[in-house]
């Protein structure tokens, strides 16, 4: 419990990413490759001949239309930031994405993924730029090799230190990957309940200075008995109701830090679903995009069309998980912090202002 | 006019600073040596007994009560900061002070001001400290000694370096003095539309990279002749109200950046009548505090009674100041901006992540 206080930098930052509760309803922009791939799909055309300006112009967009609605808008900036900047309310905080898009395959059958930096980004930059937070996508698969680990845990260390050096809150995401085969079957639902928690009780290790998670949702309700009657349900189960709120808990007991649910694509309803079994867990929020407005870009390059998606379905979309998240645990009421009465100032004193370093 | 764009982290800062249609509605509660010199007077004991945790308990209750009302706080890392970011709302800006309170004399007759620097302090502290823009005060009489007018414009031009460098929107306030005698007589107030244009002048200079600047009003209504029926008035004219008219439009004409109005401890139905004024000429809005909040501290240490006085009459104090800075001018629709259609990230283009340093 950090009754130590927070640092100046990170306390702000948090107080902006919530909003005045403490819940975390954050939606994320910072697409790259998956947008240039539905593009090019929406567009029958090869993915290298997607123009940089319609991947800017649709986000450009879809923030003017929907960041409105959210505490925070998580960006990239290459595509994003130059163009959606002053898309984003000024009561509405900034987090930008330090990683490159996708990731390098790595391993004897190339079936390991590390990620990197984008070229010639910094994290100095983003502060000045005006960044509120850091967002870093690490992909991790708790049973890759030594050298994926470390390369992996690395790159994650490092952005913790240069977080800390530039009192910038650290948002750290996990996404689990398959060693054979792919995601999307009844075998690796079985297995997502343990690659999300091992991968937590990694990185919640203080060396790594994370301020908040975010996270997969622990386990697949496409495989979940229950939902066989919801559109998502895909067939087969791994697991019913009651263990995946086991899961959930299981997830929370592990993180020691404020978590946040992504939406990895799934449609909204699962979404809303994910949203009510984490928040009930002790979630602290979402950090959401293509679950919110990944059918607008079925329109394009019909902007009107866009743009009549994303003031409806899109933002009826971002109020559902808006309310589902009503029931989120606010940040500072974690264990991490142990409530609001114990959030103040690191070195809080009259020499605050010199041994501030 | 700013057509080749601004950069991001000042862009991204003048929007918070402002509300959403481009208006100051700014509070300032970084006052220190006037603070200690009124709460010294309110418990009746010297000046070097006022104890800081005094001054900063005032300031918490203060920023707690009435920073809602605003767009941005001002306040200061001594005794504001460490003690009253929590108090400060989520889409609130924050703004540091930077210089030392009051100046050092100088000249033969000590009649001349230096203004220094917070020891320990930097603005590249303020920025990891998460403060969205710097304010600098300056004391400026513009027929001081060469010394003295080098040494105030070295620490204005530093500090515009320091904010370019750092990317922060770097808000300068000029502060006039006489160089014989004091402020508050009729001699003076005939002096200072002169005063206040002429140091404008001279820091609308592009050298000094300044991005707001921070004005007293430009006449004094206590020596104006149709506020002879007012509480304020001081029983001597030194113009009338066509000419302090006709001053704050060479006011407006002077300042080729966006100005707002300071309210140098006025009462607050001077303060609104001086925000009228200045925003009927071109202002765009204002950076108030003790006109607004300074009676409160006379209940001090009832702590009861400063509460009561904050809730009620400081905060409609607020509320007239806010319903008459409605008539600002948006800061992005001043000639040097030139409309919001002009308003874009400087380098904008698909390199920019690169090009940005």
């Amino acid at each position: 419990m950090a009754t130590t206080g927070i640092s100046s930098g990170k306390l702000r930052g948090l107080m902006k990413l919530a909003d005045a509760s403490g819940k975390f309803k954050m939606m994320a922009i910072d697409q790259r490759g998956s947008m240039v791939t539905k593009l090019a799909e929406v567009l029958d055309i090869d993915k290298t001949n997607v123009k940089y300006s319609d991947v800017a112009s649709l986000k450009t967009l879809i923030t003017r239309i929907l960041a409105p609605n959210s505490t925070a808008v998580l960006t990239d900036p290459i595509y994003g930031h130059p163009y959606s900047i002053t898309e984003i309310p000024r009561d509405v905080a900034l987090l930008l994405a330090y990683e490159e898009s996708g990731y390098v395959s790595e391993g004897v059958s190339e079936n390991e993924r590390l990620s990197n930096p984008i070229e010639n980004w910094t994290i100095e930059k983003a502060q000045r730029a005006g960044a509120d937070a850091i967002k870093l996508l690490a992909y991790y698969h708790p049973d890759a090799s030594e050298t994926t680990l470390q390369h992996q845990q690395a790159f994650v260390r490092h952005v913790g230190d240069e977080c800390e050096k530039h009192d910038l809150p650290f948002l750290l995401e996990l996404v689990s990957y398959a060693l054979e085969g792919t995601t999307k079957n009844v075998g690796f639902a079985k297995q997502k309940p343990d690659l999300v928690i091992r991968s937590v009780e990694e990185f919640t290790d203080p060396s790594y200075k994370v301020d908040i998670l975010k996270l997969e949702f622990p386990a697949d309700l496409k495989y979940t008995a229950e939902y066989q009657d919801r559109a998502f349900y895909a067939g087969e189960s791994a697991y019913d109701l009651s263990e995946v709120k086991q899961v959930c808990q299981r997830l929370d007991e592990a993180s020691t830090l404020p978590w946040v649910i992504l939406s990895a694509g799934v449609d909204i309803e699962e979404f809303i679903e994910n949203v009510q079994l984490a928040t009930a867990a002790g979630a602290s929020g979402f950090l959401c995009g293509r679950a919110i407005w990944k059918d607008a870009v079925d329109f394009y390059p019909d902007t009107g069309a866009v743009t009549q998606f994303l003031e409806n379905e899109a933002t009826t979309n971002f109020h559902n998980a808006n309310a589902a998240a009503e029931n989120a645990l606010p940040w500072f009421e974690h264990r991490h912090f142990g409530g609001a009465e114990n959030i103040h100032l690191a070195k809080q004193s009259e020499n605050w202002h010199q041994d501030y370093q």
